[in-house]
């Protein structure tokens, strides 16, 4: 028996669509009457402080979000294991994001648009995409779709994550004694990384004065798709405002919604998008978490767990 | 001998890096001591009324801009054949340009920015680029190169021509029978035509009132990175104000630089930048006319010629 327990999301409509594919397979919401103990697989999203009390046969916890760092937190998460969501129209969606943030700056948008606020027409020529280094932090599902989108366009990458990885046409470095060296040839930095202990607050004001400085106009950049808790925004405020950073585009933040109190609203050099650059799709995601349950129940090992101890 | 005729551009610089690279060919400039009959090629960028006076024994005009439409309107041009130039470099950087406005506009950018000025956090999914169409005017060298770089991302393509063109996942239209077909299926509208008597100010109300309507929330979006004349600056300005078109992206204007009085530059939702979308790089420039000419003295046929009767 498969329970749904989605916070902030059309959890009717889901469970209409996976009965409709689960083809029999018991399928249940949070109000209906059914034996606690009978459920195998429960799909969250922002669980209750209650969502698993009593799920003694528990065989699987489907996360709908691709990112699990606040699950993790959760005071009474039961030790089965988690499959993540992990799809293709998700990442071409945060692949769309990254894309159009990079070549934005790339393109020197916010002198651009200084220049037309005061009616000024002053020539400037951004340097080629193979000139300009894009830094991806994290090139796991989502940074490795960025790197095959931001390739044909020309420019020049490089990644950084926990252990050494290597893909083609990409300089990879990794771990703490690699970050400053990944730092120093970054022009843009992006970031997906997931949200765990050793990644909160990476992006803050000692991370930026190590990006290099003299090949954008306008100075360095960020690109944050992954989380809020990623970044410093206290820090961000002072590097945008004082040169350190030419611009910033952020899609998540310390705390969502952002306060209308929030000085980053009013940053000239900061793009806010309001946590949309990557929406987990009903059709794709019922066509992933049937699948995983048919194979699981058909014997099959579960696929894209979540490593607890790492905390993605 | 190659005589330089370079207005507004660092003609010495090119006359230095040709001398360099054509290796004993004669090499002269405006105000040098020369016999005019001896000139067998002439290098131009914006050329003065008495240019070619004198060029009895004139075998190419090499033409540093990749449009020729000014240089076609030059009252005493020779009848010797017109070398474009054709450069992956100013490829490069045009698609960077289109790429740059493209992804931006199909990330609803103005809408997004709006709500920042306002304070307002809505969320508001954009289209995958898969559900979004661009459909470029134009699919010659910049054109072909566009489509390289659109397509890994993911976008429905489409493009326009004169005559029948057809590239690999991408629904070809041509000719004034096609364009309205073409236009009801295209959410972003990218122009790289050449300026033709047939294609001045095509960029016009009845072109954006064909545009695709119900895709892209806002409206439809034109890109413009071609050439000023094709477009019709008054026609933009009502179609942004009265929401026929949602964005616009302009690189080149009627009249360059945009006078200080044009009504665009005060557009939220148009984005200017000043004829910087593409330019002619010396080095590479310096090896393709060298090219050029070492090639045909030897005895080959000159390339990329402009064919006078089409207007490119
Ligand atoms: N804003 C949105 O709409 C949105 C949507 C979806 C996802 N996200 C966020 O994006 C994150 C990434 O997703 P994903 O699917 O790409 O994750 P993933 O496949 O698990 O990849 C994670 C990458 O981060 C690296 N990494 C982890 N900890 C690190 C550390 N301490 N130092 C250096 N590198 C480290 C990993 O290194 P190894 O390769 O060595 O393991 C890996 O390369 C998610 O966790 C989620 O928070 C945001
Ligand atoms: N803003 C900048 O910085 C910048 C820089 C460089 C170039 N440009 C402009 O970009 C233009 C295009 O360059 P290119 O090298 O790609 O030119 P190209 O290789 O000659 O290609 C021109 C394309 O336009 C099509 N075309 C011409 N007349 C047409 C008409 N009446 N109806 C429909 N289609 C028509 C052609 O159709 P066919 O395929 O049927 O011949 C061809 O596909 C140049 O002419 C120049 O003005 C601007």
């Amino acid at each position: 028996m498969l329970l749904l327990h989605l916070t902030d999301v059309d959890e009717e409509g889901w469970a209409e669509a996976l009965r409709a594919t689960l083809d029999g397979y018991p399928v249940v919401r949070r109000g209906d009457d059914y034996d606690p103990a009978a459920i195998r697989y429960i799909f969250v999203w922002k669980p209750e402080a209650n969502a698993f009390v009593g799920l003694t046969g528990l065989k699987a916890i489907l996360s709908l979000g691709a990112g699990v760092d606040a699950l993790l937190q959760h005071p009474a998460l039961p030790e089965a294991p988690i499959v993540r969501f992990v799809d293709d129209d998700l990442s071409q969606r945060m692949s769309d994001y990254v894309v159009a943030h990079v070549t934005m700056h790339h393109r020197l948008y916010t002198r651009f648009h200084a220049d037309q606020k005061a009616r000024r027409w002053r020539q400037l020529y951004p340097p080629a995409a193979s000139e300009t280094t894009v830094g991806i932090m994290g090139i796991g599902v989502l940074g490795q779709d960025a790197v095959r989108r931001l390739k044909p366009l020309g420019f020049d990458l490089r990644s950084w994550s926990r252990t050494p990885k290597s893909m083609d046409g990409v300089a990879g470095f990794a771990g703490a004694e690699q970050f400053d060296t990944f730092l120093a040839g970054t022009d843009i930095l992006v970031n997906l990384l997931p949200l765990t202990p050793e990644t909160t607050g990476i992006l803050n004001s000692d991370t930026f004065a190590k990006l290099r400085r003299d090949r954008l106009a306008g100075g360095p950049v960020i690109v944050n798709a992954a989380r809020g808790g990623h970044q410093r925004e206290a820090d961000i405020v002072k590097a945008l405002g004082d040169g350190t950073l030419g611009a910033a585009s952020l899609d998540v933040f310390e705390t969502e919604p952002l306060p209308a109190t929030s000085p980053l609203w009013d940053i000239e050099n900061c793009y806010i998008t309001p946590h949309v650059a990557a929406i987990s799709n009903k059709k794709s995601g019922v066509r992933y978490f049937s699948g995983i349950i048919a194979r699981h129940e058909a014997g099959d090992p579960l696929i894209n767990v979540v490593d607890r101890e790492r905390g993605y």
